[in-house]
């Protein structure tokens, strides 16, 4: 595909002052302070796809955040490719972490990326990955070199558990028609370790409520006798790991899938540096499960984490109250094959169960999402695999992801289709926390090896 | 003190209004941003002092918040009234749960008031019984019936542990020499049931911060595998106290001088309603140490409470983070003859013992007070009760209070003389919580009852 390449060289400069432009928008789906911003990113996304020579494009509006569709039909015999991603970003906080404006983009150099980074919310999770598939589509078709239909299917409440894509694609299975979903929102092992992501974890994420006393109390003529909320729920929230870092929820593990020795030792030969992961982290020691690796803590195992708690007095000096309240929110990574809506329920039930007198404990269900596997003799992952190929001179390692994407499951229930994750980030790009970056030869890197899945998917599917 | 009771009949409603007034000043100690607001109220009880008829009224400046000091010395040969209080207030935070603005005083009437009480922060805590004792000494004065020496000294760093009233004590001895120290900061058993404060809990407050991964993680990539600072948070405050409620930090328990059958059933003899305890604060059981009654539990048995606890995500909706650092704030109540610098250092040892390789974990001692106990014996608590029976028409109860007064024993200690704990509110009267309050009722009662200590303690002294 000598002229795709060679239009991409030639707009490198180009595509990246435009990837610029989309990140200063913050259009971070979970606060509702920001919901102009995340229409604008709607509307950019579209005109994005209007200018990289989409016959139609349109912004569907949702109950939440609108998603943007657009299409590039040829030929109904040809394979069609459906591009899925999402334009909203995490927040921001803790912003006073972060060394430059996380919506004002800037390039500086890093360990992991020498030729230079993109530091900016969004520039990796997804706003950068999306614009590849935008720019790889332009340059195909600018070269006459397009060799499927192209769907984009681009929505923004992904990072808020994408409440409205399952329902929007029901409704418009039809316009959603297509062979392949490619999508990349995942990494790789690293620059000169090409892989390819068949698993992904499952998510359940919810938020306790304790409730004690009705009123904040003088912990000196109340203490000692009045349950206290927030040592209630740090009892509760220690009973539910065991000293073995095991889950305590009931029937939690019941539907793992127990991974042969085989498929264990095929994951742990993927290659990674113990001592380095946690020189970066600056940690000490690392804490998971007993008798799993690193690899498997953080892919194949479920875990518990708490993301967030607060409650009592936590201004500046001390107060002595004894607080009425106090709150978690709690997000369990699942894997195949736990359902997420059975994992909220026993998280529920068990939680509310072991709520002592003193206090009143109610769980709220926020997002789930289920876990997917994907088997590496499929079209869908030989086509990825022969692109990663050719775009990075090597072979990739398929590995599993310890995300989640939880639509990806969706899309196979719902449009019947294969999703291949074909992503080109890096673990270390800091998505979800202060100062996100993606690496400049990512972005390049990305926009060339999409042409040639096209290629390759148009052969098999031939 | 015929006279000096009409008096206070007669001026009563100016009395109230005076102290509606000074209310209306936000002087919370604990925030830098108040500091001007504690200027102003010093100011103001300065002025109350001088138009009470004090002859000699100072703002002393400390390293903090100022120190009031005022006097009126009639005779050598009379035993002179140290009247010690302070200005300052808790927070008002959650100011959302306030049913009218903490800073504007409103009054209701509500079931232990009904005659009306001051819902305003401070009204109880310490401003409207500081103001007592200066209307106290007015009336006495104006009535030609003061019968002892007085001074007062009125500081504003009470509820951010007294940091600089011991050097000013040390410093100014010969000013402040007295024969008794008179407070009025603890509370009366009901309206009907009078009773004085013959013990206090002694206070450790220190702040914990726990340290993991250099930067917050995304929980899907690290989790699994990074020790969870808030999980690990939460396992080791659940680590302090075990199965009966007793607290686990090695030799905790030392120092604590076990109470004898006949002491114990004293304080149970105090009249105690469990049922109307667990409905006034909305809680279906209370949850202390095992083998202890609720008064005993939050009297002569010390305590741990997390007061404040916070880290990760906690602003709407979810966010799948696995953070870098959570904190919390605690503190334990003790009781003779424990020692708070003792208890402070036997925390920090342990706590930071106990922390996993995962993490790392910092104490930060706040500020902390010894533990007070008086014997009934003595003129000064013979003279409190006495007043308190000419006050109320009932012998009153010696009671040990919960809270702490980590001045009182340091009063002992430098000025070499007993303090007696006179107090009028209840509680039930919210202090440290949203809607304060103070009531009409035991605002007056307070004025009448004081002079009759000055007149029993000048005869128990002649």
């Amino acid at each position: 595909m000598k002229s795709t390449q060679s239009y991409i060289k030639e707009n490198k400069d180009k595509f990246l002052n435009e990837l610029l432009e989309i990140l200063r928008i913050p259009s971070i789906s979970a606060d509702p302070a920001y919901e102009e911003d995340t229409k604008k990113m709607a509307e950019a996304v579209k005109e994005h796809l209007v200018k990289a020579g989409c016959q139609k494009a349109e912004v569907h509006e949702t109950k939440g955040h609108p998603i943007v569709y657009g299409e590039y039909l040829i030929d109904k015999k040809l394979p069609t490719v459906l591009v899925y991603g999402h334009y909203d970003v995490q927040p921001a906080d803790p912003v006073d972490l972060w060394d430059s404006p996380p919506f004002e983009p800037v390039i500086k150099k890093t360990k992991n990326h020498p030729k230079g980074a993109i530091f900016a919310r969004g520039s990796c999770d997804d706003k950068g990955q999306v614009f590849m598939h935008i720019k790889a589509f332009e340059a195909m078709k600018a070269a006459g070199e397009l060799l499927c239909n192209v769907k984009f299917m681009i929505e923004g409440e992904e990072e808020v558990g994408s409440p409205n894509l399952g329902p929007f694609c029901k409704k418009n299975k039809k316009m959603l028609a297509c062979d392949v979903i490619l999508i990349s929102d995942t990494s790789i092992i690293a620059n000169d370790i090409p892989s390819v992501t068949v698993g992904l974890r499952g998510l359940s994420y919810v938020e306790v409520e304790v409730v004690g006393p009705n009123k904040d109390l003088h912990s000196g003529v109340y203490g000692g006798a009045v349950g206290n909320p927030i040592n209630i729920l740090a009892d509760m929230i220690a009973s539910l790991k065991d000293k073995k870092g095991r889950i305590t929820i009931p029937g939690f593990y019941d539907d793992v899938i127990k991974l042969s020795k085989k498929e264990r030792d095929a994951q742990n030969a993927a290659p990674f540096d113990l001592e380095a992961y946690k020189k970066e982290l600056k940690v000490k020691d690392t804490q998971g499960e007993e008798g799993y690796s690193v690899i498997e803590q953080t892919s194949s195992r479920p875990t518990l984490d708490v993301n967030g708690i607060w409650g009592g007095y936590i201004g500046e000096g001390a107060k002595t109250v004894l607080p009425s309240k106090a709150y978690a929110k709690i997000s369990m990574r699942l894997v195949p094959n736990q359902s997420h809506e059975k994992i909220t329920e026993l998280f529920k039930n068990h939680f509310e169960s072991i709520a002592p007198g003193a206090v009143k404990v109610t769980v709220k269900p926020h997002h789930g999402g289920a876990p997917y596997i994907t088997p590496t003799t499929t079209p869908e992952y030989l086509a990825a695999a022969a692109a990663m190929k050719d775009g990075f001179g090597k072979e990739p390692i398929p590995v599993r992801g310890g995300g989640s994407i939880p639509i990806v499951a969706l899309f196979e229930e719902v449009l019947g289709v294969k999703s291949v994750l074909m992503g080109f980030g890096l673990d270390s790009d800091d998505i979800h926390s202060p100062n996100e970056h993606y690496g400049v030869f990512n972005f390049n890197k990305g926009i060339e090896t999409i042409p040639y899945f096209y290629k390759h998917y148009a052969a098999m599917k031939a």
